[in-house]
């Protein structure tokens, strides 16, 4: 597997944490691209995955057997791209960037997906880790990866997902280093949204979930750490994307990782206290 | 649609509260029947609904699109009477009494479904507030049903469930009386089991859920309240017999309304902080 990208990112425009959600996809369906970390400040945003009807069974059981990683916010009927996350939006060009998948094999990366879509075509909307990450600048914890303007960096660790039907793979986990003093404010805040991954999966050595090297992440960018800090762990929403390479559908469209979905829904109304 | 039985129900033993949930399952697929409320304390009860395979589909979406009255916590693969929450169950004889539906109509309340199992039937298991009765009484709050001996009681709401496919039909509801100096507790230790239902979907007045007469409940018993309590409302997960009544399936498998699967999981695994 590769990184995403070989530069490191900036955010997309300095103002996007601005953006209502509605301008955010506007600029992305104009062409703009870039993860999505710190754009539109409080709404949620979510991973996508749009498999053949035929899969579409299994991909829903694999979300319901695998809830950390893969915490659905919405699933299309067939064919449509709207959601009631977004009233206008537009599934097939709303995104920063897409990934186009053949038979498990990325053969793809558009900024529009038009040209690509099927009627028979299922789509999943999960939760994403940056949603949290409000919560956690509220309480405090600094995003070392926002901070350096750059994309979360992500891994693929030895743990398998419980498998559904033919689908089966590892679970893939976005990494925040977080200084000892914000360990319990992370895990408490994160906790409360457990629709956005909720709680993290690990906390501290990256052997223990079969990484290597935390500076070589499978997708996404490298973020510097502070000394003392200690690396977090969460479950992350391009766990459905290993699982399209371990499993080979004959055919699967996703986000880019790291450059999502703007919904209109606002973080908020996932927190469960 | 009828009560479950015309009698005050008393719990099914005065020592069952401290039953394991391996000895609830036994002496249930001996024959004991009754409401499981208070039964195993701290071991999560969970609602059953088998579907053919050809339902399970949209079941699981409806769930997925009504996640306050259907929280997944298990989904068999087809044919199997095992699940992942009691290693040693069996679906088909471990719950105190189920209930056969054909063409959405009830046609049996057997103790024991071998009878009528079926090599294509997906089985769901769905989080049940009896869980969270426990954090109430840890938090101190009275739970009048349990103090009573009786059935929680259920109504059938005004709300529609958003729809899946062919599957459409009402929520319903199980109705606490709390005491107002306990609400908060009340709402708080509920919403952080998101799993089972997690908070209240109202508080007060009946008929804002379309509910004429508390003391005529849909399912279970009617519960006196204490002259200031205030009704609370949460998500039910009777909610897919509602559903199985409206939409009419071939042919289905619940458990009786309040008459539980006693699963090995404990209810903190599904506390969220």
């Amino acid at each position: 597997m590769n990184r995403t990208d070989d530069r490191p990112v900036t955010l997309v425009d300095e103002h996007a944490h601005a953006w209502s959600p509605q301008a955010a996809r506007a600029r992305f369906r104009e062409g703009l691209t870039g993860p999505t970390a710190g754009v539109a400040a409080g709404r949620t945003q979510a991973n996508l995955i749009s498999v053949p009807q035929d899969w579409a069974y299994d991909m829903l059981l694999f979300c319901q057997r695998n809830p950390k990683p893969c915490p659905v916010l919405d699933v299309t009927d067939a064919g449509s791209w709207s959601t009631v996350l977004a009233d206008d939006a537009d599934l097939r060009t709303d995104l920063p960037r897409y990934r186009v998948w053949q038979d498990g094999r990325l053969v793809d990366e558009p900024t529009d997906v038009r040209g690509y879509w099927r009627d028979d075509l299922v789509t999943f909307l999960l939760g994403c880790s940056f949603t949290f990450e409000w919560a956690l600048d509220r309480a405090g914890v600094p995003i070392r990866h926002v901070e350096q303007g750059r994309n979360v960096p992500m891994y693929v660790t030895d743990r398998q997902c419980r498998s559904a039907g033919r689908l089966h793979g590892p679970m893939v986990v976005s990494m925040r280093p977080v200084p000892p003093r914000h360990l319990d404010a992370a895990i408490r805040e994160s906790s409360l949204l457990p629709a956005v991954h909720g709680g993290p999966v690990h906390c501290g050595d990256p052997s223990a979930l079969g990484i290597e090297d935390l500076g070589r992440p499978d997708f996404g960018d490298p973020v510097d750490a502070e000394p003392d800090d200690i690396p977090v762990f969460w479950a992350c929403g391009v766990t459905p994307q290993a699982a399209v390479m371990a499993s080979r559908p004959p055919f699967a469209l996703t986000h880019a990782p790291g450059q999502m979905f703007l919904t209109d829904a606002r973080d908020e109304q996932y927190r469960v206290a």
